[in-house]
């Protein structure tokens, strides 16, 4: 029985470790498509999209089966517990790497990141597609302390979220407001990424010390 | 123990039905801030976010005993495992909530919203708070056919967050970008937190029927 169980607990995080990378490969993809105008990449991430909801279906099923055949405890219990959490938070970074590429179909043939933010983007890209390949490796070997380094990280999102947040919005911006409001959004789908991975290391570190911190 | 597990079993029921009042007001309050230009009441919207995060806490808490002391199967291990999801997007719709209230913040004592979109994000807010009232209901009183109703509703929300983006995208749009931006984002808060209340509805049909909807 208790194989098994080990078997299944396996299979669940190399499941999730799996749909991070699927997360990561979605962004820097995503990240790819809007700053290239590459309108084929961008359908390609949307459709791809859908392996993510897959990958967490059949996280959700393999914490079903293993609570209700197992009773896990302890740490165990509270592995299986994060999954379902961890697992529905990165299928969300897969949603909003999607949406990224959908900005760039969108605004297909032109570019929808202007010159002058070609450097913030290709950062926000670069760092939140980074923050997915680390919960990879937390997944997989998991310690205390991924929280406060994603959470770290997340500060470095927040500050190139802000300079795009005051360059569409300065009096000058000579681009119109349909690419401000684009832009602005684009700049919110990366921030949010980076939410979602801070919080999926959070849990990850209360699988180790079971105090989910503030 | 079959009584201590129905009486931790009623009480997960009535802690989420809790946080989605919570939630249902937090909105309704924010949206007559932003509205009204109320700064005082967009301020004890945001602070009584915190208030939904030690509910989440405490569903998880119970959750957590649930699962390991008594080891429920079938539908009773459903609905444990649904009140994990449930209580983080009901918690996600009053962040939702608390960033709308902080849109009405930032543009006080201006009103963020012109008179001529007042109408649109009226009816946002009261579909949206209309959403978790009937996440409330749903808690209480599960059967089937949750998420197809707040999925047609959803479509409401979406006809007006794409009128008011329809709206500062508009070349003749006479505000400026720094409200056609921050307008862009709160129609998406409303849109996201209906979206949130759908999935919350589909995971309550989930543990009636055993199947999550596509």
């Amino acid at each position: 029985m208790r194989d098994v169980f080990q078997t299944d607990l396996d299979a669940l995080r190399e499941q999730l470790a799996e749909m991070g990378v699927l997360a990561a490969r979605a962004m820097r993809d995503a990240t790819t498509a809007v700053l290239t105008s590459d309108g084929e990449l961008a359908e390609r991430v949307m459709a791809a999209d859908a392996e993510l909801d897959v990958a967490r279906d059949r996280c959700d099923e393999t914490v079903q089966r293993l609570l209700a055949l197992q009773a896990p405890v302890a740490g165990d219990l509270r592995l299986v517990m994060t999954a379902v959490y961890c697992a529905d938070k990165i299928e969300r970074m897969g949603d909003l790497a999607a949406h990224v590429a959908d900005t760039a179909r969108i605004r297909h043939p032109e570019c929808a990141v202007p010159a002058e933010l070609t450097a913030s983007f290709t950062e926000l890209g670069t760092i939140a597609a980074g923050m997915a390949d680390r919960l990879v490796e937390l997944i997989g070997r998991p310690g205390h302390g991924g929280f406060a380094e994603l959470d770290d990280t997340d500060r470095a999102v927040d500050s190139r979220h802000a300079a795009v947040m005051a360059a569409v919005t300065d009096p000058d911006w000579p681009h119109g407001i349909p690419s401000a409001t684009s832009l602005a959004l684009l700049a919110r789908y990366y921030e949010r990424f980076a939410d979602q991975a801070v919080s999926v290391a959070k849990r990850l570190d209360f699988v180790v010390t079971g105090v989910i911190a503030a």
